[in-house]
């Protein structure tokens, strides 16, 4: 096809944004270049902040552009819970989901040791860093409910439990506005085996 | 939610671009700054340069870099049909497609009095300018098989045809690989009153 080199360049570099195909980062490149120049301008300026301002907090380890990030700063959260979690994105999503008040501490993704990701690479260090000779009445473990998820939520639970910390793991069952015929068996097992008493 | 303001304008910039809505620019802004920053600050260099680099071709109003295109500017193509069409992406579909070996001319959309487009808007002058003193043996209108793009291909048709010019439209019928049973009435009738003999 006759692009010219710089809609070519543009359009490969849009295929960089995930879940971007070439048909959709065509789609881009045209919207931005007929009708959209000061957006994209403004994207672009915006790509390069982002990029070189946001790192990582250094006490719970999200995404951050302070050192401290605005949850780890925020006085009116309770100490006394930490919630562990596998990406930034899952810290979003607890956030967005609202009702939890404590704090975070995030991961970088789960043990995999088949892809050479041990306790090192995943931040386990750090976490046992930022508990020591901290008051903690519990941890919850809220990595995915993956195999790997659950492997990581053991292996933690395993090293937390020796030092007196209460540690729980996010419950699984049926999700909210599911019907049960939909519902695959693991999940159906697990909300079975994890009933609670009603009334 | 808690996000940092940069993070939060990260994911605005990214929702500038068409058929992103905020989950998917979440989702982009995270793989982003966790994955790709290279990828982030490439597309951000390569987005400056295009919207700064890329204009339209003068003569056929493609999107180009150069004064003129680079299919205006080949030698080999045919410069005795031309296509016209309604927007740059149409020419990609049309190369994309193959086959077609002659010149194109791009509108600005389609005719539409009632946003205030008339022939101006869209470029008609500048078409009938381009038409003036040169052979053509074919003009080829190939806007869209809407009541918008017909309207304007009857306008066109109607204007070219005083000047001796041969004007074709392309055809209507049922798209390749379809099925009769799921093909719309409108398409199916034209599809019946434009047979062509066979054998």
């Amino acid at each position: 096809m006759s692009f010219s080199p710089l809609i070519r360049q543009l359009i490969d570099a849009l295929r960089g944004l995930p879940g971007v195909g070439p048909k959709t980062a065509q789609r881009m490149a045209l919207n931005l270049l007929e009708r959209d120049r000061d957006v994209a301008r403004h994207l672009a300026q915006v790509l390069e902040s982002a990029m070189d301002g946001v790192g990582y907090c250094q006490r719970c380890r999200t995404l951050s552009e302070t050192d401290i990030c605005n949850i780890c700063s925020d006085p009116r959260r309770d100490d006394n819970v930490i919630c562990i979690l596998q990406s930034p994105a899952d810290v979003w999503a607890v956030e967005q989901a609202g009702g939890f008040r404590g704090r975070y501490f995030v991961l970088k993704g789960h043990l995999s040791p088949i892809d050479g990701r041990g306790p090192d690479e995943i931040g386990i260090p750090a976490l046992l860093d930022s508990l020591t000779g901290r008051e903690v009445a519990e941890v919850i473990l809220a990595t995915n409910p993956t195999v790997e998820g659950e492997a990581t939520a053991h292996y933690i639970a395993n090293l937390l439990k020796p030092r007196g910390i209460k540690v729980s793991r996010i419950a699984h069952g049926v999700p909210l506005g599911g019907e049960l015929e939909f519902i695959d068996g693991g999940t159906l097992a697990h909300a079975l085996a994890g009933r609670t008493p009603i009334l």
